[in-house]
């Protein structure tokens, strides 16, 4: 192997201070970031400008994108924006029985390399994916349909914020145990017994992230950036309609890998082609130890269940409910709960879903509001957010998929129509699917209803249940944590006997609670470094973004002990 | 609830200082135990000595352990000394859906207590089994058959320090997290957005410990203190012939709760009938959300595949190995390796199966010797170990179980006979089955051979294997790791380049290693605060004694957060 470009010395020196800052920061979980979210903070000491990343992003289309992978038997894409334009990009088909024992040649050299090394490897990278974050958002945009200043933020900074909080959760991690340890023991009158000890974190072998549609990035950095930190190979398996964004990541870390020295095959991609169905295959290979999932419930019950050879991360469908039984700040509930309805066409895996309205309504500082009163007032709120189809579009996005479009179509059938979804056109693509959130009426009491709201409606759906009280709101909160999982819950209320209640139940049944929020903070999103994003504890996902959990076992520490 | 008699003040003055000792131990990793190791040194501050811990015990026989338990149905007991002492005591039979419901009622005050009061109180129930240590050690070494100075030291102090291990790992992992974090994010011009965030670390639900014969309390510890320190409620399930031992840490775990004032019933025991087979219905449970389990590969397996909804922490069956390549002290090795096969009979996880040794003889200070040379003089060495019937008795203890006996009684027809099983009497317990162990001498290359030592034999069997060179005996290593998993790995190589082979080997096949060892430290012993027992990574055992990832998904965190 050829001398390594950037040594161990350029690369602590330069990464080790914001590692030391994200390793405070996971401790105080105060606010910080080194990753700008101001477009108009790049273009400068070697970053893309906004025009340079457009440009780059365009020069991509059509185009192959080879990444020099031994064993790549074909070339397949096909990605459609959400937005209307084919992207024509092509990218690695594997022949996993070559590829798979490539990317284990390097892991003697990076296990051996330490902790250290691996985290600062996994900053340069991060820095690298941060200086073309224009480059990205376009890419996340039109694989994921997320609005440009969303794709720019969520997939670019916010998504490396993710992936540099899960390599300072592996490093620290990892130096728990010290590299060396003298261990005498008294033994009374005659001489101690004494032991020189050495101990190696070891990876558990080759890793495989499945990417997701929606978030290609966010979702995928922390398994990621976990894996690699902690000296495993990963192999990365996009979502056929979002690839370019994580083959993009992945040709920037074969680059820095072998830069530093390593050998790039540490990290791959595999593309697939339409239908292939190639993760099942992959996710039972011997060779996969661990894997790292966001997608439906059903794919990721078939992962847990099936892929015992491999510690499985999974995130999967769950079902956000919002309780509204009080508040004191009216307009501020629902402009709040508008936006968190509106954002990414509800197509975040924590958009509220149910919101839970007492049946005789509800206390404010404008006097008591009924049931239809809020219903109309919150439809109210989301029209006059949408009404200006500039920003409907810079809000909304694009329906990432015809399915979720059928759902969206479908559930105005489900009960009254408090707010009808509404076809917005994007004058920039005209092709693309953009529609207003449907806001349903229904009554909690009724088992029709039951089926409709119990189930996750993935999209701008959302229900506005009406229950009968305070005490029922919580218990079906309860029971749709324990049965159907969720990734957040919000509550509104001025009342501390509820507002105990409610977090009583989170606690108990292992949720992430919001309590009302009436800013420009919303219940759908989390912040790297101090919110966490999931529990692991309900049937929504198995692990935490991030914590201690999500890295521990994804290596494991080997001691050898000699006489001293 | 009545007021506590111990209160947190008390708890925390009297054993934080050793937390914070045990906290410092694991991160330096150098020898530490509050745990005297002495027989001598207990009888006094309130602890049994020698014969007030015997007087116990005999007060136990015959008697109904009443631990004041809800949902009791039934009593049951049967438990026969490997000495041949029948016990006579009796123990609940739980009718569990009484038992479950009330080991939820206490789980809310035990999580609000925080992390911190939680360990004292486990300290204070490891503290109060500590001075019951002698007690401990007959109830012990009339479950499992070990001799009386190993159920006095591995069963009491040494098990005592795995569970304070437990204890500091759950208390770190969980104020990793602060209890409360202010986030400010400023917003350039307008006011920064911030919020108040509260963050609880809340139990999973109830834990399940399914124990073992040979260590109930070495084995039982680690598990039933992470879980309880990490807020959930344990019960546990003893192996029906080592009852005893953690049916009295229930009893002390549930006096220590409600002096503390909490529910006693977050601890608790239910015995079985024999055959009755009640693992499988508790394991899958859904109440149960943790579950820790040492014994035969099959349950594991079968845990590990069915009981979904839970945590599983397995120790399996493995095969252990030693290679025996070079040596610069040929008699030290020899008593070394001797007193690693004899110990307990052989009835350690830990201890050496499979002896690999060039067929063409080793190096030694001596000059060379041949394969039959080692053997002969290892057999010799094992033969003059215990060749005195006291030191016999008092090293191998008894055969726990007649499959051991059996399994003995069938290795002889294995191969050719280095050292043959002997019959010891044990003037005291003239019942107690003792014997000493056989090695087997089989060819490595020969497939029925193979059969032989690829299996695990658990007991006092060990199998002298020739094998062409050092190259094949590491070979022959990763494959028996790989295949079979290992708790241990020894070698014994004055060769830089043989050991560094088996330290890659050990590495990538993620196993424990000991080298060279000709002294007091033997292959089959570690300890806690500084050794890992198990890695974790190979089929032996998927959790390691103890480390971040045995913890940390115990609990999960709950955030709950406010507008600021």
């Amino acid at each position: 192997m050829a001398a390594a470009e950037l040594t161990a010395h350029q690369l602590i020196a330069q990464h080790r201070p914001t590692l030391d800052q994200a390793l405070e920061t996971i401790r105080t979980r105060a606010y910080w970031s080194p990753h700008p979210e101001h477009p108009k903070a790049y273009g400068e000491s070697g970053s893309l400008g906004m025009a340079e990343g457009k440009a780059a992003f365009d020069a991509l289309l059509g185009t192959r994108l080879d990444l020099g992978q031994p064993g790549t038997d074909d070339w397949v894409g096909g990605e459609v924006s959400p937005y209307g334009i084919e992207l024509g990009v092509t990218y690695p088909h594997a022949d996993i029985d070559v590829l798979l024992p490539t990317m284990r040649a390097g892991q003697r050299a990076w296990r051996d390399a330490g902790a250290e090394m691996r985290a600062v490897v996994c900053l340069e990278i991060l820095k690298r994916i941060s200086d073309r974050t224009h480059e990205f958002a376009h890419a996340v945009m039109h694989t994921s349909g997320q609005a440009f200043m969303m794709a720019f933020q969520a997939g670019g900074p916010h998504a490396q914020d993710r992936g540099l909080e899960a390599v300072a959760y592996a490093y620290v991690e990892q130096v728990r145990t010290p590299d060396t340890a003298e261990w005498t023991k008294p033994q009374g009158k005659r001489e101690p017994l004494a032991l020189n000890k050495q101990f190696t974190p070891v990876p558990r072998g080759i890793a495989l992230l499945i990417g997701c549609n929606t978030f290609p990035t966010w979702n995928g950095y922390p398994g990621l950036f976990a894996s690699l930190a902690t000296g495993n190979a990963v192999l990365v398996k996009p979502h056929p309609r979002a690839v370019l964004p994580l083959a993009l990541t992945v040709q920037v870390a074969r680059e820095v890998l072998a830069e530093a020295g390593f050998d790039p095959n540490l990290v791959a991609l595999t593309a697939e082609r339409p239908g292939e169905g190639i993760a099942k295959t992959l996710a039972t290979r011997p060779e996969i130890r661990i894997i790292d999932y966001t997608g439906s419930t059903a794919f990721g019950d078939w992962l847990e269940a099936n892929a015992r050879q491999a510690e499985v991360y999974t995130e999967k469908a769950g079902v956000n409910t919002v309780i509204v039984e009080s508040t004191d700040n009216y307009k501020g509930m629902l402009s709040n709960l508008a936006f968190s309805l509106s954002l990414y066409s509800g197509q975040m895996c924590t958009t509220p879903q149910n919101l839970l309205i007492p049946r005789d309504g509800i206390r404010t500082e404008e006097g008591p509001k009924s049931y239809d009163e809020v219903v109309a007032d919150l439809a109210k709120s989301v029209g006059g957010l949408l009404g200006d189809d500039a920003r409907a579009n810079a809000l909304l996005g694009a329906i990432v998929n015809p399915d979720v479009k059928a759902r969206l179509e479908a559930a105005s059938g489900l009960g009254e129509v408090a707010l009808a979804s509404r076809e917005i056109r994007n004058p920039e693509f005209p092709d693309a699917v953009v529609r207003t959130p449907v806001i349903v009426k229904l009554d909690g009491a009724k088992p029709d209803a039951e089926a409709a709201y119990m189930s996750e409606c993935f999209g701008p759906v959302s229900f506005a249940v009406a229950v009968d009280s305070a005490e029922e709101a919580v218990e079906l909160l309860r029971r749709t944590i324990r049965d159907k999982g969720a990734m957040t819950v919000g509550a509104y209320t001025t009342s501390q006997e509820v507002e105990q209640t409610v977090q009583e139940a989170c606690l108990e049944e292992c949720a992430q609670l919001s309590l009302n929020l009436t800013g420009g903070v919303y219940v759908n999103q989390t912040a790297a470094f101090s919110d966490f994003h999931g529990s692991g504890g309900n049937p929504a996902a198995n692990a935490a973004l991030c914590d201690g959990a999500f890295v521990a076992n994804r290596f494991r520490v080997v001691e050898v002990r000699r006489q001293a």
